[in-house]
């Protein structure tokens, strides 16, 4: 047997999410259905990031553990993996790693893009994949609002609630640290996007998802930058803004 | 009554093209309806550009002459227009024209965006808007021989021959005038893509297509540069290549 690195990008919409679930469509599901075609036995992975329902992936990196003979023709893996898989599943990337590598315990890190429209009128291309807010949000404010985020915090406030409490219930600890979160506008397909990039070493449950919901309420003028520092200080999910909608969130990149 | 000019985008995928069919999903149909509902009589709308079924459009624009009550309120008729319309349609713009005014006739040039993805496994995000090409396509050459069609040329060799063949029959012409194709690699959604811009007075049925389908040729190496300026001057749609995927071409912009 053989330790691989599976990079795979897919179209959350029609997915239950990453995870494998008993009675649902899951990228896991469908990636471990193909393994086990070419294989002829069952193969497990473990993914970097479990990306929600209706959450995609440009990057999402998969480790499993094949029988080496699969591996003799990488090129050929990928197209059969490719040919097996789902339209909405595209396998990029296939590389061999050391025994006992982890897509999610070795990742250093994880990049996510949050996308939000703010195309005046109803995005269309771009429809599956942001958040369309028809009031022009002040950058500015989001920007000086994030930098309260930066660094090694207790980031319960921006996670789900029962999720945090489970994880305080085990003693494990609801700390995370981000590295950046760059707020940039740009133009894809055509269509104004504002597109907000975070990364940190790991995220909690729904993390990305309530930052932007809390940026979103500065950006409205809901409240001011320094409110950002008092929603963490609170250490209370519902002190924080609202939870924002799975299609506008992508994983990007995970580095090792 | 008054004349307006409507710009609106729409995702060709799920259309039989542009212009209105008796017995299938049409943009001027789904249009002339929303107008019609909102008008109370039957509106017949003017389109720049006849795409055909599976291309898409950025700002495609349409006039029509609607009675002037609708016109009092602009955002409200575009909001009423977006709630009537599919999801696949989207106005973006409404605005007074003069009487007598034609979005097809009194265009002074349109701008096609035809997109190649070169990402070396398929598309994923970008598959329902490009044409996969999994060979390295050799842009230089590609640059070169589109400079041949720039100017005025008779471009029957680039059209259906059926339609150029109709167009001679009533003593039209089937010269056209290209101001200029710009071929860019660029990213879009994370993929790469080969982004072929062109622009010119008006074109002929499938036009942009066949240029694409052409230039391809060219870029997979299977004929020189030089070739182009041949398939022009032999003015004959056999001698030019195959008609690139309706699913790669957007109609972008139109100027008046």
């Amino acid at each position: 047997m053989v330790t691989i690195a599976i990079t795979l990008s897919y179209r959350g919409s029609d997915f239950a999410g990453f995870a494998r679930q008993d009675d649902q469509r899951s990228v896991q599901g469908e990636l471990e259905s193909a393994l086990r075609t070419l294989s002829g036995s069952p193969v497990e992975t473990v993914g970097a990031g479990r990306t929600d329902s209706g959450v995609h992936a440009a990057n999402q990196v998969v480790s499993a553990s094949i029988p080496r003979i699969m591996v003799e023709d990488i090129d050929r893996l990928m197209r059969s993996l490719n040919a097996l898989t789902p339209a909405d599943l595209v396998v990029r990337d296939v590389t061999m790693q050391n025994d006992g590598f982890s897509a999610r315990f070795d990742a250093r890190s994880r990049t996510y893009l949050y996308r939000i429209a703010q195309t005046g009128t109803p995005p269309l291309f771009m429809a599956p994949y942001s958040w369309y807010i028809a009031h022009k949000l002040d950058i500015e404010a989001m920007r000086q609002a994030a930098t309260y985020l930066i660094g090694e915090h207790d980031f319960d406030s921006f996670c789900v609630a029962k999720s945090a409490q489970e994880l305080h219930n085990n003693e494990l600890s609801t700390k995370r640290h981000l590295d950046h979160i760059q707020i940039e506008p740009e133009v894809v397909m055509g269509e104004k996007m504002l597109s907000i990039t975070i990364q940190g070493n790991a995220f909690l449950h729904s993390m990305v998802r309530v930052i932007v919901g809390t940026l979103v309420e500065v950006g409205l003028g809901k409240h001011d930058p320094s409110w950002i520092g008092e929603v963490l200080a609170a250490r209370d999910r519902t002190e924080a803004g609202q939870t924002a909608p799975a299609q506008g969130l992508t994983l990007r990149d995970v580095t090792y």
